[in-house]
């Protein structure tokens, strides 16, 4: 059966992910993303009703037009977790594709909020929920099965899914860690992967965001810790405390709630992203705590606000937008004295979260921060873990899969360069195993 | 009462610290230290035999004759814990004074060692033990006293000593982090650092070797558990494993010895300098595991490597010398292929350190991990939590001590900038009551 | 005589600078200037209708408060060069001091600019021209002179004043590099530095903007040499070239304009600023090619940029504002394709500048290179000298003026650490005659 | 005709560069260099002696086996410049192809002098001058010609080798900058480039040194004047000076002795290399100060500089090795006191050199300037042009060449991402016509 892999989208940037495999007549799409950075330069631009051809144009979504050199029908859309690099782009894409959209109940969720928000394009696709370790049948020859493997990442339920093809199976391995002791859900799933490996792997299709740094990603565990150490030693403080985090970081909002509470305060949970990430959590039932109040309407928020300084701030812990300093985020405005709640002398801001590594991000967050200096606040930041691999992680991957053919993705070509060194040093041979590569290219396996 | 302050040694840099405190006419002095990096930029040089004033030349331990300035008597000598750069300068410099060294138990025993191994001068000065919390008479006034506040560091048994003077405390508050729950000890006396406060503190002299940097520096148990997670991740893998640490950082060896035991695999420390801080705990019986095999000479290091390799890397964890990829050090040695110990491809070396940031550190940890991958070993790095306070550490001490004047330590002028930015946001005024200084400066405080 | 210093602004920043020097019942203040990214972080102010007590909340303008501390009437305001951090607010606080504005004849035109431009307040002070290696008698006394002895730096006309003294000379050493080939001007005058210091030097305020640097500035030459093969090297290229500097930089101007027509290319200077200072040198009648067209006005730009696109863009040279990356300046309006000129895949683009280190600058021009990068533009940039002394020029001037007295300013704590180990190294001592101090401060010399 | 590209060596470093080029059934072989650091990093080896296998073994040289699996013969070997990493394996491997080595005079010189010092194998291949400029013709099919053009890098006489084939030709572009006013030679033959450009190139193979890197890479006449500027500086100090730079920099040592007899010092050539290259040099009679004093041996250098120390330091400059700091080299030497030339304090040292940026080398050259700074020398560093494009000059490449294929080498992958990035951007596309690779690998053409 022939095998081929289109590298449509995120080969040459992080972000705009999109992979189609095709085995035999049969085609699965791995993710839809969206560039956000590619929108945000230009200034003013919505995308809710934009052409994808503009988009494309932007660089903003993959370009999808290599699709029709594959031949064969699209069976399966299946976006690996919930980040918009990887589901942003199916509401301009998707309805393109007679296909359904297969994803765990998270990931799915917030795929339905993006096709409910689009504004040009209808898409009638189907939605099917799939648990991680759950197995579809894709296409009518019998041969071809979508496995879904837990694995652990910065955002809840992501799975690597694995197409199962009688010439072994297809690893799209992107955007996890190797965490034990998630915070949320169950370990990432290594007996499975190793099992896998030992049935035979044809290609591996791997997330190189961190393959230049040394080492191991820590566990949530070592983030929630770190976490705890923070607002615990706050436990006396009697003034505002303020904490911002990843909106999609269902697990780490959940350790702020915790330790919130623990330290006698009340959480909230503010702005439209907040509200939207923590609400699908709550309503679907994952390990999060059920009554915390959510806050997402700029009104209510306001409102809110006022309460709590009514209330008292040392009474409350308002968790909101603005991790990167982003300049309409809550944060911000609350450093740029625009909102009721006010900053005193000694109170606490809490980043949990890493600046994302670009002048722009840089440049905004230092602004934010000096605002809020001026306010008096004092600043705890960089509580946080990556989500994705670095190079130790790669390494147990390979001994756990022993691909035949590897695929870097989810990087630049400098980005790769850790990964190539180390898949080198595994026997690997760029250009005859392994595959750097770039957007829109499609690579025969078999 | 008329008190002064002598700065002696560790105002232009980190190393060599020692301070004076008169207080009427009785002077207490804190800490002997040696700056070791002006050791070693000479080659073969063995500072056992030399004189103090070649070594004071050198710049390599304080030039204590600005004590002929001060009037008094000194009563005592306080050496605040055990690190090199706090009493490595005793040996050379005690024998001048006639007066004790009092120190907690495991720093005394730590002193001890540096007399007996020296040759050129002998000391007869009483050791006299304290423990944190417990306070002494100084001098016949009846009118100062001699605290030990407990506090937590990078080795265990540190204090910071306060002298009670008619004029108000001081607080000599060098070498601490803001731990609630470190591994050994207890957590950091706050509450009386706030009752101190309360009390008056004529003059407050910090640590300011992290001052530059935001937030707060995190517990040992957020390094216990970074730790944690790397080894219990290593658990199936069933070739050798090599960690790395400061010898002198006891709750970080006892992480290691209990990691590597919940992981099947026998702890053996090696080097003289784990066996000998590692001895000296489990001889005053601090709690640590008081069964691990230590092996400190040359010879037996050899016969216990050619053990472990009969009997089977997989079944051993060494923790050995070198986190900074000193030359001579074990693991350097290992790396370099000269001991029975044989590194194969997959093997991991775990440092639970940083590289203390100077181009030689770096230049020789990057030859050692360069050697290291050679062998085919992986490398796991920066497992470590800082031992001084960061921004938020000094912004609560300033908080609860609200001392009078303050004196920034432990750093040079870049150093300190940090410190005096946060101190002048506090009120303090540079030239009024914050006084940054230099070696061999005498303030007069009353 | 007694003699005191005021240190006003300027000593916990690069901004703002400001100081008084009191001899007897005379004072003469040197600098009055303005922080601008004090006001800039803050949205939509304009400072031309503001007053000083609200710019000295910002921190933006110095706080002369502390003048009333000294005793004696103000008989000079010398502004030392044109440049914003030292001129840019006398047009909120000279009005308070009947004392006339002394200064060389460029930087004098800009204070007048300076001046006509201020709404909130009206000054009547003489404003008086003085060139370089002139003197004039100070107060009544007889006793007193001010000199001007001509330095170098990245704008024309600058010096240091001195002032004679019975005590000896203070001398005001701020904002030079040691030039000794300028492209416009005479070389800094060492030689009369030098018979100064054999006169006798009371104190010597110092520029610490580069204190940390190793090594020497070099000559404004260099940076011509540098440009030239730059813009050399595109004498083939026949698209557009536009580049961009510091409008206040004469000699570069005269640089680009120069190599513009080496190449035949039209140069066209850009920008209101542009005009400004271009504008004010060719009236003035220094060495600057007094036929180069400048517009100023934005409506006249886009004929301007219109004319060029259609006489053809690879017959001039448009030297504009923006080489920050400033959202609203000219380059980046042009990046964003705002403007009537295009530019094409392969055109130029030549910041003869460098990107002042500071996460907010950094962000901006990240972004302004991205968008150019878009419409095809190549990038050359970092053609640029730094005005400002680094080590071994500061160990120069210390060799020359052998100061009894020394004080480092332009910097902040961080920024003097270097020059304090300089002076340390050649035998000052901190807190005696090497006065590091801060914003508000008096220092008593005699 | 068969065109295949090997890339043995230097596709994965900088460092041991080796390609052959097949047309039909004739090789001819670029470069046979030496990756220096993979032999420092063992402990006392001297190469002199040693097989080439184990050499292959530690990467220190190509691994040339993959010759056996191009089909032709060999009918040059062409080391294109002087430097070790091109050079430096022509004793170890070019004893085993019958051909001989065509170089310009003082490459070939320097080639010379590598296989006299050569004591495990013997070479009889002949040497055979050409001049930059000159062709001459590839084996016996008359259809294929090698070309010389002159280009400008670190050293002199570098060429770029051009294989003139009928299915068009292969230029080999390692090692140059495009310098159109070089300090010796004549400019880069960039007329000759586009003339060849518009004949019709098959492959270009590029040096990426410094892809990652904007803009342009200054003349040599920069660094030139930069370095007058820096020794003019000097011209009335009356102490010691003493100048390092790379040795085989012909034209940097030319400036120093030129500039050193501007300012009255008699310039002396001090180390074994020193003598070596520039020696060659004034043989070779280049345009080079014929009637330099220049010293190798040990132990002249040492009565050399006891002679300057009787005659006066501040009547002469020692140009000497050591600019990277390196233990055992010169002004190491110089700075720990071993040598008898003394620096005094204020004496001044001048780096016209920049520390490669590793950290090994950092490490050893703050070590030597650490003990520099305790003899009281005066530091000038970073007086230097790289020898190697920037990402403007590969853009003007392409645009001269506009090659059909292009293969980016010296450099490894995060090295070539740069160059990749920009190439794509002018239309190229990553495994059709853009080949990044691998040692050991062979690309078809036709």
């Amino acid at each position: 059966m022939e095998i081929e892999i289109a590298t449509i989208g995120g080969y040459e940037e992080v972000g705009r992910q999109m992979t189609a495999v095709r085995a035999g007549d049969d085609i699965v799409i791995f993710d839809m993303g969206l560039n956000l950075s590619k929108v945000l330069i230009h200034d003013n631009i919505r995308t809710e009703g934009m052409h994808s051809l503009d988009l494309i144009d932007m660089d903003a979504i993959p370009d999808d037009r290599v699709m029709s050199d594959l031949e064969g029908d699209v069976q399966a859309i299946v976006p690996t977790h919930g980040h918009l690099d990887h589901i942003g782009a199916i509401s301009k894409l998707a309805h393109r594709y007679d296909a359904p959209i297969v994803a765990t109940p998270f990931t799915l969720e917030l795929v339905r909020d993006e096709l409910d928000d689009e504004q040009k394009f209808g898409s009638d696709n189907d939605l099917i929920e799939m648990e991680a370790g759950e197995t579809m049948s894709i296409g009518d020859s019998d041969e071809i099965d979508l496995e879904f493997v837990n694995v652990t990442h910065s955002i809840i339920q992501a799975i690597n899914p694995v197409l199962h093809t009688p010439e072994g199976a297809v690893v799209y391995g992107l955007d996890k860690r190797m965490d034990h002791t998630p915070v949320i859900g169950d370990p990432i799933d290594m007996e499975r992967f190793r099992e896998i490996g030992r049935e035979g792997v044809l290609c591996y299709i791997e997330d190189c965001t961190n393959a230049n740094k040394k080492g191991r990603t820590p566990s949530e565990s070592v983030a929630r810790e770190h976490l705890r150490d923070v607002l615990y030693s706050m436990e006396d403080y009697d003034g505002g405390i303020v904490a911002t985090t990843f909106s999609s970081h269902i697990a780490r909002v959940k350790s702020l709630i915790e330790f919130a509470r623990d330290i006698d305060r009340q959480p909230i949970l503010l702005g439209r992203s907040m509200e939207g990430y923590s609400g699908t959590a709550k309503r679907l039932d994952v390990d999060f705590p059920s009554d915390v109040e959510m806050v997402g309407y700029r009104q209510s928020i306001e409102q809110t606000l006022g309460r709590i300084m009514n209330e008292g701030k040392e009474n409350f812990l308002p968790v909101v937008t603005g991790h990167q300093g982003e300049p309409r985020a809550m944060l911000t405005r609350m450093a740029r004295g625009e909102t009721p709640y006010e900053l005193d002398e000694g109170d606490k801001v809490v980043f949990s979260a890493r600046v994302i590594p670009e002048p722009t991000n840089e440049g905004q967050r230092y602004q934010a921060e000096k605002l809020l200096g001026m306010q008096g606040a004092r600043i705890y930041d960089d509580i946080h873990v990556s989500g994705h691999l670095c190079q130790e992680g790669h390494y147990e991957m390979l001994d756990a899969l022993q691909p035949e053919n590897i695929i870097p993705a989810h990087q630049n070509m400098s980005g790769f360069s850790g990964y190539v060194d180390l898949a080198s040093s595994q026997g690997y041979t760029l250009g005859r195993d392994l595959h750097t590569t770039r957007n829109g290219n499609i690579i025969e396996l078999v």
